[in-house]
């Protein structure tokens, strides 16, 4: 129970392939939009939601957060189920938790993790296309963990993000960057204070020439000290990219017992 | 290369839910139909694929294995891609093995590896609903192993066997039966010389009542005991069943160098 809170912030899981991403949109289905679809029929009058992160088109999430305020008394334990009940199947929340009135799940977060999931054989795969991105030539994770060593850390980041930006203050802490080989997939965890736009999936571009031998990861140096988007890799596809988790301090479990 | 073989396995990965199972079927798109339609597209000729298993409408597989006639000489190293271009993206060809000319997948496998995913939290995945079992209420695995303790071995599985079957020599050996959590999964994994028809999605349906201390594991004795498959639990659905390797002795590769 949560005592006068009426503010909730949500855990959501989605697959992004059909969906224009998270931001509302008027003329195209997103992920705000289907919330807020499914929490005005379920309330029986406009709701607006906002979300942590504006998560592109065919980008996942297993753990974006969202808050809004509930109207009136709403039983606590059926907010869950009767939200994901007029929630499309590829849209669920995961979990609720009441939260301060001033909760704001972008300006509150203190972090963000991601994961990109590249599936690395010749032949693509049948059964996890839209959650990864597929790449024939064989990856060296060894490489690609040494550039990512050279990216970890606190850095002026403007190679990385993509052109046009009109973010210009773009030094960002990543505290973790590393890439790991299960089977025919090579996974990509990154976390960090704050991600410039396609961050996640310029780094990944990049990294992905450096397992394959195009590039020396001694050359991320480079890039890095220049800020030039073009010295940087290709954006890789947003299929393969995940929103782990938003991070909170204190974590939104705190409030629980208010 | 291969000498004088040009009989080919095929070993195919295929994402189950759009189809109506493996076996060819006149009025209905099957993993079979799509594989001849693209072998006639590339060969220029009807071509018969035999399968090593009919797994079912919705089944999954990421090892099935399937044998056809190489027509005339075909570039060996073309056969994979050629054919996977003519595929629709949820069936995909990974690997291509000459095999002997009397090579039969089915009658030649010495036994099947099966994998079961059920996804065991309240709120069902939005990211893989057509690729596991969701059940809501939690899942004890320590009893579920207690009770595919009793399954292994050579027994009698008339009990696990859809009801109807024209089967009647039911005795089978099950080498592994073991339950797993890893996160919010419980996945059950499977090795055998011989499954019945929806054997494994019944072993999994009665595991789960007693995952769910519906019944005792000890219980599991009396219903092979009985030969009843009224006494066994329900057919789990076919979305959460993976078809994962075909076993054959020697090893498909074998034949690579004659």
């Amino acid at each position: 129970m949560a005592g006068d809170l009426r503010r909730r912030a949500l855990v959501l899981e989605y697959r992004g392939t059909n969906y224009g991403g998270f931001q509302f949109q008027e003329n195209a289905d997103t992920i705000q939009n289907q919330l807020e679809q499914a929490a005005q029929a379920l309330f029986k009058q406009p709701i607006r939601i906002k979300g942590a992160s504006r998560t592109d088109s065919g980008v996942h999430a297993r753990g974006q957060v969202a808050a809004f305020d509930l109207p009136a008394s709403f039983p606590e334990e059926k907010l869950v189920p009767a939200l994901n009940h007029y929630l499309p199947r590829d849209i669920r929340v995961s979990k609720s938790y009441p939260v301060p009135d001033n909760f704001n799940p972008q300006k509150w977060a203190k972090g963000k993790i991601y994961r990109y999931f590249i599936f690395n054989r010749p032949q693509a795969s049948a059964l996890f296309q839209d959650y990864t991105w597929h790449v024939p030539k064989p990856l060296d994770t060894k490489l690609m963990n040494q550039g990512a060593k050279l990216i970890r850390g606190t850095h002026d980041f403007a190679c990385f993000q993509a052109a046009g930006s009109p973010i210009t203050d773009t030094v960002r802490t990543l505290w973790h960057l590393n890439c790991q080989r299960k089977g025919d997939q090579v996974i990509i965890t990154c976390a960090g204070d704050g991600f410039l736009y396609n961050m996640v999936r310029i780094i990944t571009g990049t990294l992905v020439e450096v397992g394959m031998g195009k590039r020396k990861p001694e050359q991320i140096k480079d890039v890095i000290h220049q800020k030039d988007r073009k010295l940087a890799g290709e954006t890789a596809p947003a299929s393969g990219l995940f929103l782990e988790r938003v991070l909170y301090r204190p974590s939104l479990d705190t409030y629980r017992h208010l």
